[in-house]
């Protein structure tokens, strides 16, 4: 016997989801069918209501209920300083960090010459345009510090520089709380790099 | 910043989920924010299709888009051999063994005296009432191998032995294809009684 073929269009469909291979898939599926409705209901009108209210914050990219978002309309901020992350989640993590006033751009991901991901597949240019039109004086680059995340940081510092702008990288080290012995040796040798006077 | 209200809905939704922990939720509801609508909809509405096609077929209670479901409709099949599983998943994997050509039983759950599950919570009468039924002379336990179907199937047999039912249950021993070396012991020591002769 085959699975009925409306199960089938459901697994195939949960199956683009990130992180949901076939067998999860498949769990999601007969979790669902074996739900009440109202539960089901409560799901899709909850994914139904996200996609019609947020929207990208015109100034940042950020997701928003709002345009601009709540961070681009605070007159109080800092507009000569600005930070670039790759995602919404990034901007959500570094926004909890109360010492920075400045303002926020999301780059909507981050350079792959392996994946063929290149400046033109995200928001290289409008960061330039940026730049120039909101007067920056400085770029905080906090794109993630993988590969991608450096490449990335490497080509935006190599292409904003020559614009009279300062171009500055968060810093690497020890992550607070961490264990010493179990760092790798990229992040102790980048931590001794950067150690500070006490 | 928080995040927007919507988003904070439909990432509480998703985590509900199995297998869905709060760290998966996010990612999935970025996700799908970042998805063309078309695609989100083709998921929605594939969930909704399933929902409203897909039935417990009154005989087995396997989920089917008919009532009685293909197997139980079959009338070509051995209707005093019945064997029981634990959910429609398990009945899937066992129809595509060709030489099987009784009926099937979904109990919809095991017993898990720790879970608060007991024989109410699953179709333990129902199934009694099919066996007096529909005359069946076995009955196979096909519940998982794992301490909650051992103690389904071991209940099961003690309420159905006193009916004068044969009931039998699926043979321990080596997955076919796996490496011995890697087999837990109370595989092996099952195994090892379930010799045979070559």
């Amino acid at each position: 016997m085959n699975r009925p073929q409306p199960v089938e269009k459901m697994i195939e469909a949960l199956r683009k989801l990130p992180g949901v291979g076939p067998k999860m898939a498949e769990r999601l599926s007969y979790h669902i069918l074996r739900s009440p409705q109202a539960d089901v209901e409560r799901l899709i009108d909850s994914i139904k209501e996200a996609k019609e209210l947020i929207k990208l914050c015109s100034v940042c990219y950020n997701m928003s209920e709002k345009d601009p978002c709540p961070i681009c309309g605070d007159s109080s901020r800092d507009t000569s300083l600005l930070c670039v992350v790759e995602t919404p989640q990034d901007l959500l993590a570094l926004s909890r960090v109360r010492d920075y006033g400045g303002m926020y751009f999301v780059l909507g991901g981050a350079l792959s010459p392996l994946d063929s991901v290149g400046p033109q597949d995200i928001r290289v240019d409008l960061l330039i345009n940026r730049l120039k039109k909101d007067k920056i004086k400085e770029l905080i680059i906090a794109t993630d510090t993988d590969s991608k995340g450096e490449t990335t940081a490497l080509y935006l510092a190599e292409q904003i520089k020559p614009l009279g702008i300062k171009v500055t990288r968060l810093g690497y080290g020890l992550p607070v709380g961490g264990d010493l012995e179990y760092a790798d040796e990229i992040t102790l040798a980048r931590a001794i790099e950067g150690r500070r006077e006490m």
